[in-house]
């Protein structure tokens, strides 16, 4: 794969360059992004009109097209982004804190960049823009790895922000793109470890396992989302009743969505059967523990595996608890550690359920829906992390770059005797 | 290997507990840990004195038993870190910031622990109080695995913590010890990802490298240290002197002494007789560039394999350059990402140097000597990392932590189509 080891090498050259680029000149270069998003918006959509063709004819089920599908508002959207991320502080050179040591040694720690950072991912083009805009920012070179089906909208992408970035006076291999669509090739450059510091895979599950297991390199990802709801017995229920249709409905196919609900013994005969009827309106299918099934009406039966299943889909499980404890504890045998939500009026329930449940985004009166770099106010985002190292929850421009220590002195040496 | 599941088992059921153990309980124990080492002084130093003799016995050579030995100062030093770690601020729970966004939702970050920490070191019995007293304070349960030419050693020390630990009210489990020195115990340990968030070796190449290919958990380590010094044209060449020979002699082997000096042509001869003359005298072996030796007596020549060695001795490598770029190519290309230095009185030199060179700590006019937790003001260490990823330099508290975001509303839904 001499073409990948190519790719890889240029990267890691204008890596060096990019880390200390001036922060107007990567400004310069996504608001030149953006704008040459907007100019060859015909060009684009032709190129996605071809991809669109060929998977429906290859049978993409409708979700699959959806996902690949590129329209003028979408342009607009990545180009809004675009200038959000050319508007954002510049994480790189920021120097986080710095003390004087006794001996009078000034030691401080500095933002920097991670060097050069590849994104596998799937179908949606709209990933090529948002990784290009917030590696560049955050002084990281990028190598992109589109799914095979959105090559040409994908290729037409990277055209227009590759000459942006060259307009700039970037070098151009700030944004590398691997055009064959050959499966070699991605297993080719998740071995590179001599080039690149970071993989970050976008998509399903199969995709991450896949990745995690070829890669030498250090994976980010986060493997599923299986978010909870725990209505509290002091919960307000009409309060209560909106966050869960909207963790549930507003979009269910994504890994923010609610999969499973919690409900309080005190307050599940006043909530569920209303709730679970508004959920059978919206095309949800319930499915309960014995409680639930006792109280509310047109409730299949849960099973031992409904607990531990992201549906991405209209379909919810629910659990009547006989305590606060008792859903805390279903939460850490369960979650996917992606997101966790209380509702209550309670204060002191409120704060315990933020320090003991572990997920990377913990919600008070709120849908988990919300957890999105976009919405949390860090720009776009590279993905979301579920792990605990190095990143964890939606990853912005911070989560992009490392620090390092620098130390001031005048003429210190060191005596370990002392 | 099912001892070491129990022991993994153990950590995890501690580690949540531990995770919201109040700051005063965590520094009873500390403290008590503390004093436990001074009052049973003479048990550690006999289970130590058993050790050392075994090691005579079995030919290990001299620096080994150094490392292996304690004695009543390094217990004392050890409880005073212990002390230290006491008085440092509690990491778990700080809220490291927290904003409001336009919809009214307030949304912040939280540290939190990491979990059940495995380490994995050799001789050195220190690390054992070092290990335990930081993971402690951080929230962490952790499993130590020592060589076992220091079992008799460090299972005594274990035995003194871990009963401070009880006393305080704290679950055993915060510190397990794998007692059998059975090296198949190593492997167990390292592949259980579902107990285990992270493991960090400490000791030689081998040890990290063998880490690194067993481990289906992820590993934070450095694997060298080869620290450059670079000598500038405008440096005070008193002050060079100073910090170069602290750099190379004042303990040669260990992983931030200084392997290579950079010398830029303009002083290296009103510099270099003198420097290798001071450092002849201390014992050092000097290999040089040509121009080096066209300059001084006394130096061998230095090959292409030099600048890639880590002497880890009382050699260094030489060379003259001719600018300042010069020097940080060479250290882009030969660096280990550990510490580096410049010596220089010229200000834009300097603040080059910090930004252009990609080390976890860089240093203007100080000896690299300094890289190290205690020195930088972290307390004590869990080791130095030359990743990028998560921790970088010298590991202290805060490196021990994640963080999770925190989200407030007051029953907000979102709406995706806005």
């Amino acid at each position: 794969m001499q073409e990948i080891v190519a790719i890889a090498e240029e990267a890691k050259q204008a890596s060096r360059l990019l880390a200390w680029a001036k922060t107007e000149v990567k400004n310069r270069a996504l608001e030149a992004m953006a704008e040459g998003l907007l100019k060859e918006k015909a060009k684009i959509l032709e190129a996605n009109a071809q991809d669109l063709a060929a998977a429906v004819e290859a049978g993409h089920p409708s979700a699959f097209i959806d996902r690949l599908t590129l329209n003028e508002k979408w342009l607009e959207q990545m180009a809004k982004a675009l200038k959000g991320i050319a508007g954002l502080p510049d994480p790189v050179g920021e120097v986080t804190g710095m003390w004087r040591r006794p001996n009078g040694l000034l030691v401080g720690r500095m933002r920097v960049p991670l060097g050069v950072i590849g994104v596998i991912y799937e179908s949606r083009p709209s990933v090529t823009a948002d990784a290009a805009g917030l590696c560049l920012k955050s002084g990281n070179a990028v190598i992109l790895r589109g799914g095979k089906e959105a090559i040409r909208s994908n290729g037409a992408l990277v055209d227009v922000l590759e000459e942006a970035i060259s307009d700039a006076g970037l070098p151009k291999g700030c944004l590398g793109f691997v055009r064959t669509t050959d499966r070699a090739a991605v297993k080719a450059l998740l071995t590179l470890d001599r080039y690149l510091d970071l993989v970050i895979p976008r998509g399903g599950g199969e995709l991450i396992r896949m990745v995690r297991e070829t890669s030498t390199i250090l994976v980010i990802a986060h493997e599923k989302g299986l978010c909870h709801t725990y209505v509290d017995e002091d919960a307000d229920l009409g309060m209560a009743e909106e966050i869960c249709y909207n963790a549930k409905v507003e979009r269910p196919g994504v890994c923010n969505a609610m999969e499973t609900l919690l409900v309080h013994e005190g307050v599940a005969r006043d909530f569920l059967p209303r709730m679970i009827e508004r959920l059978n309106k919206a095309g949800v299918e319930v499915r309960g523990c014995p409680r639930t099934r006792a109280i509310a009406q047109n409730v299949k039966e849960a099973t031992e595996v409904d607990w531990e299943t992201e549906y991405l889909d209209l379909i919810l499980s629910i659990k009547v608890v006989s305590s606060f404890e008792e859903a805390v504890e279903h939460i850490a045998r369960h979650s996917s550690g992606l997101a966790e939500a209380i509702v209550t009026k309670d204060h002191g329930r409120a704060m315990r359920f933020l320090r003991e449940v572990d997920a990377s985004a913990v919600f008070v009166n709120a849908s988990t829906r919300f957890t999105d770099g976009g919405e949390f106010g860090m720009g776009a985002e590279m993905g979301i992390s579920t792990q605990k190292l190095h990143a964890r929850g939606p990853m912005g421009l911070q989560e992009l770059t490392s620090e390092k220590f620098i130390v001031f002195g005048e003429g210190h040496v060191r005596d370990s005797r002392k």
